[in-house]
């Protein structure tokens, strides 16, 4: 198994996280295992840089999305979601699964958010607005404080899907007013996936509290309530969260999201010098943790990046399928792996010129 | 770490298991890995002895309860839920917060369910009846066949709980005309937590595909369309339940069940000996994969178990807590774990004396 994957999440696992993951099982409701969630749990909530409560729950990233949705959104309700990507497009379906009055404000694959669109959007009444930070399908940054200034003193609640970023970018839960901050563990974490994370601000509480849809796996009530968990947990993927955890506090967070900046830079550079074109509008706007690249030949260069490379980078998504090539540099991916991919593209490209 | 992990789930998790799951992580949307996948699941069905559509979900066995529950039963449906323990009484839970207008039919903890009361509380217009093959916090079987005989024929729907005995114990889900199956990775697969697993019978999708209730994450409807997966799959996860199934292959699944069925014989004769009473009415009763002691010592005997002897056994639960002791002998367990298990027990009922 030599191949490299550069793909954005899941991603590289490093052996630590690995051989934790190996360890012999112990049951989810002893002292032992109790101490090491709540403590991971703490852990989880400084790279959260929240105070608010935060939950580990067994599932994808998707199951936490519809947690934060269906504990809060009530049939009727008025949702504005903002999309300019597939996984902001997710958020808006789910919302209208449940019932929502869904307004979706649409930008340009490729381009921001835009904070005063938002604003002419915006009406008292809206009880949701759904954006996500780090667009996977794009490599667009959407800026989150613009969209919380806009939401000070209302009742609306902001939940921002931060799955592809979080460990990996500055993220800061409440600073930034998030009510609704989800995560997962296969992205910037460099864990398996199994484990999605979501933290519940007091105001977000009141919603919770009052909703009556039926949730069970998915209640954040029971969360709440539970010690440490109200279901079978996977003290496996707890071991791996936990090994991750380490080897975030051995590299230092802020150390480490400069480490994603540098890559992300180095990536752009490189992608540029080999004559493309990045899909994000600008630099400013660029994702730290994957460089989304416009190439009607993508599908061949990820074959050729594969096949002769062992270096596994993805396509586009939904209308970019074809059009767009992703590269992954999160986790504990590092400026090796990038140089690595960027001399493995160069050489695939002169091979189809 | 010299734990001997005697509860009913998780349980001891092999090697050969642990050492799958640290293997490297390749992306889920390859091809290889989807063939795993596949494979994997096909590999699943012959456990559940099904044709049925059979689905592997990122998170606990309780996800599944509710797929099972949401994605069948509408608001004011009649659901019979049979109840003789506590993941019995789980289902009925379950079906109240989906608004259906619940029966609940209770036998004592203990005892197993009994088809002539079954029979004259089912009306024709139940849209589902809800069972636990192996009640985990009682160790009592229910037999499945005299359930599922009085349905024939019906428009009611089956549930069954097999987690804690798939595996691990003879189950036919579609010779016993079960619409609903649900297990688990962490009792008789002798997996880490955090995969559960379904079948879906003709029968039922009907019912799936007609209901209005809001899901996403649990939304069968989304497995049986997703190639292999409707959201990111725990590669992980499946490199363990992949081995699992090697084990088990490797055993024979008639071999394993024998197995099972001697090492339960083997604890319940020497828990007798040593002067205890099982829990269940008689031996005919009796799970196959846990042993539920009767004892007011419980508590200390289970302090001393592990304090002593290094040996995790489990309590029991709700109104049998402080009444009752568990010991698992499913999944990997050997002859000589449990053999070790009564000597230890032995030992500390000779100091308590």
């Amino acid at each position: 198994m030599t191949e490299l994957l550069m793909t954005p999440g899941p991603t590289l696992v490093p052996l630590e996280i690995r051989g934790a993951m190996s360890m012999p099982v112990i049951h989810h409701r002893t002292p032992e295992f109790i101490e090491l969630f709540h403590e991971t749990t703490n852990r989880l909530k400084r790279v959260f840089k929240t105070e608010n409560d935060t939950f580990i729950l067994s599932g994808s990233g998707t199951a936490c999305m519809e947690a934060a949705i269906c504990n809060t959104v009530q049939k009727g309700d008025k949702v504005l979601t903002l999309v300019n990507g597939k996984f902001s497009e997710r958020l808006g379906d789910l919302a209208k699964v449940y019932g929502a009055d869904v307004k979706v404000l649409e930008f340009d694959w490729g381009s921001p958010i835009d904070p005063a669109l938002v604003k002419e959007a915006l009406t008292p009444d809206t009880k949701l607005v759904t954006m996500v930070f780090n667009e996977t399908s794009t490599g667009v940054k959407n800026e989150v404080k613009p969209i919380s200034d806009l939401l000070n003193g209302t009742e609306t609640l902001l939940l921002v899907d931060a799955i592809s970023a979080l460990g990996g970018d500055e993220f800061k839960t409440d600073e930034w007013g998030v009510d609704l901050c989800i995560s997962g563990s296969q992205k910037c974490f460099a864990m398996a996936t199994g484990l999605g994370f979501i933290s519940v601000s007091q105001k977000a509480w009141s919603a919770i509290n009052d909703n009556p849809n039926p949730r069970y796996y998915l209640d954040l009530r029971k969360y709440k309530d539970a010690k440490p968990t109200p279901f079978s947990t996977s003290v496996t993927l707890i071991y791996g969260l936990s090994a991750a955890l380490d080897l975030i506090a051995k590299e230092k967070l802020e150390t480490r999201i400069v480490r994603h900046q540098t890559n992300a830079k180095l990536c752009r550079d490189g992608i540029k010098k080999l004559g493309f074109e990045i899909l994000p509008i600008s630099e400013d706007v660029c994702s730290n943790t994957l460089t989304a690249v416009k190439s009607d030949k993508a599908a061949v260069i990820i074959k050729k990046m594969l096949e002769d490379h062992d270096i596994r980078i993805a396509g586009g998504q939904a209308h970019l399928k074809g059009k767009v090539f992703r590269i992954g540099h999160m986790g504990s991916i590092t400026k090796e792996h990038v140089e690595k991919t960027l001399k493995a593209l160069e050489e695939v490209m002169k091979e189809l010129q």
